[in-house]
């Protein structure tokens, strides 16, 4: 996949990255860690510092100083999890801010707009992420509201997409619009909804794909269903997106789950888990979930992982691990996030690695 | 300065490694800004994870993965200033951990039996620090006391120093004990003490150089007393310490005291001030101190400072780091931190570099 900031192989994994930061990892270490794509949150960012503000320093990138590939998501999502007092409407959504109570509102065109000023390289569409557990009428209210804020968002976007912070001015004639390249603006997926209906799922593609956006996510899924059933939506939806355009799952998952649906023919996939379960001593390791915090590591001499080559587990001990959580101090997050990260990059690594095996044998 | 675990060109400063960690720094990045040295804390060791498990595991160096040089304090000073219902007698000092209320007590026998169990390059006699202020009957008194320790500091170190993780275990014959290499065991530093009244410091300063230790600090300063204070009590005692050992300035300071004391000759420092006014947004810089979090750095695209080409300075804004701090965001102490660092090494560095130049244009 390559995008304005550089080629991201795929499937990958895209740490999540809130507040313009993947919560107390350096750049510096996100780069020795080869991440190649960060993901950032607009709802987030556009309470804080500001998507404006943003814009006038150049967009996300260089506030952050990440020149890598970021995608944003398009605020919804955090809209209808963290905010108060929201409101939904045809129009958009009324929300209130969860730092300080003030009022603000969401359309598809405010959230392009938001996005479009962050500048990522791939924004995403406006959409209604359905509850779980939502009945029939409520999962095909919810999905008719995400086709024509999907509409409204593709519009909005490609008439004003050449303003992102980075992208090249819009052609003035025709003709040199046709030879526009790609990779001098940000591109914009579409989201498929559907609750946990596959037949909806599938009609909710369908419409989406006539739309011919340049990649698509499944979203609303890992929203409190059992595992099986986000299987199964996403083993109904895939089939019915380009296989030559990214396909994207939406906030999975555990590293078991992001391999398995690697396979399936996700390319893509985020979450907040290696990164908010590391600041609670969460490790994913070969050998399954270890609690640094227990006891039983206190004087454990061995890595995390002794199956891991990565920065903390060549260097540092479970002992050592379990006494920066006991003490509370913050090289805890640090340490335990950059291992977590290194574990899902190099699960994703080797899900590549062994498709790359499989398409080699098979010609 | 050559220790056993590396060399330090002097005069330098330390960064305080309180739990075997300065804190929210990975020892990766310490070693990039080029520390040479660290300080851990005995007292907070001591307590968590605790000094045998530290020596079971090999020691400090071994524990918290840093392979360069380790300074411990005697742990008298935290005793004095975090622990509960101390009570101070000649044998030594009973307290409560300030973590859990437990019961404790601390004789500079049983401070160097926990230090050499630590293993650090240099550690430090037990010394009661003389509060501020202090009349002068006390502040006699408090050195009898200080002076008294160091002698059994010292009888119970050079006994038992063979101990520490990494020594090299003592040769059995005389003849081969006279052989030995400087730099296979810790060295133990004395303390002078003596309030705030120049003749007894110099008193106490030259008793502690009759015991020959191989380096002397000045404790009892920066406990709030006026810097002029300071500068006169270190003024006072230098001249009386040997000016082929090294001799430190326990707990300083700003950067320009620091540059001010090595100037007067103080080889060595420490200070938790950078690392924790980072913690709190202020960064010191070639320009004065900054206060990160002010509004007025909202859209600062400008480095912390300037003058600065620290790994911080070269890659974020003032902008980005006061939105970490306004986010409340962990990179914010990661970052901060580092940039004070850099910032108090560099001073050093100059001073060094001055030196040897006046030294040069001396010859």
């Amino acid at each position: 996949m390559t995008l304005p900031h550089g080629a991201v192989e795929t499937p990958v994994f895209m740490p999540v990255g809130t507040q313009a930061t993947v919560k107390a990892v350096p750049q510096q270490l996100l780069e020795e860690l080869d991440v190649r794509i960060l993901l950032g949150n607009t709802y987030h960012l556009y309470l804080r510092p500001g998507h404006e503000a943003i814009r006038r320093m150049g967009g996300l990138h260089r506030f952050m100083s990440w020149e890598r590939p970021i995608l944003t998501d398009s605020g919804g999502f955090q809209v209808f999890s963290l905010s108060d007092l929201r409101k939904v409407t045809d129009e958009g959504v009324a929300f209130r801010s969860h730092i300080d109570g003030s009022s603000h509102f969401f359309s598809p065109e405010h959230s392009m707009d938001v996005q479009i000023a962050l500048g990522p390289d791939i924004a995403m569409a406006f959409d209604e992420c359905t509850e779980y557990p939502a009945d029939r009428a409520r999962a095909r209210a919810s999905l008719d509201v995400t086709l024509r804020w999907a509409r409204r968002s593709k519009d909005h976007f490609e008439a004003h997409k050449h303003g992102a912070p980075w992208a090249q001015p819009r052609a003035q004639s025709t003709e040199l619009r046709a030879q526009e390249q790609p990779g001098h603006t940000p591109s914009l997926f579409g989201i498929v909804q559907g609750g946990m209906f596959a037949d909806l799922r599938r009609e909710c593609a369908e419409r989406l794909v006539e739309m011919n956006f340049p990649g698509y996510a499944i979203g609303g899924l890992s929203v409190g269903e059992p595992r099986e059933l986000t299987r199964e939506m996403i083993a109904a939806t895939l089939p019915l997106l380009p296989v030559d355009k990214p396909r994207y799952v939406m906030g999975v998952g555990y590293p078991d789950e992001i391999a398995e649906y690697a396979r399936m023919g996700v390319d893509m996939m985020d979450c907040v888990l290696p990164t908010r379960a590391a600041r609670h001593g969460l490790l994913f390791t070969s050998e399954g979930r270890l609690n640094i915090k227990n006891r039983q590591y206190a004087e454990d001499q061995g890595p995390a992982d002794p199956n891991c080559g990565c920065m903390v587990c060549r260097r540092y001990s479970r002992a050592y691990l379990r006494h920066l959580m006991a003490a509370q101090e913050p090289l805890a997050a640090v340490l335990n996030t950059l291992h977590n990260l290194a574990f899902y990059l190099e699960t994703m690594r080797k899900v590549r690695e062994e498709m790359a095996g499989a398409s080699e044998s098979a010609s």
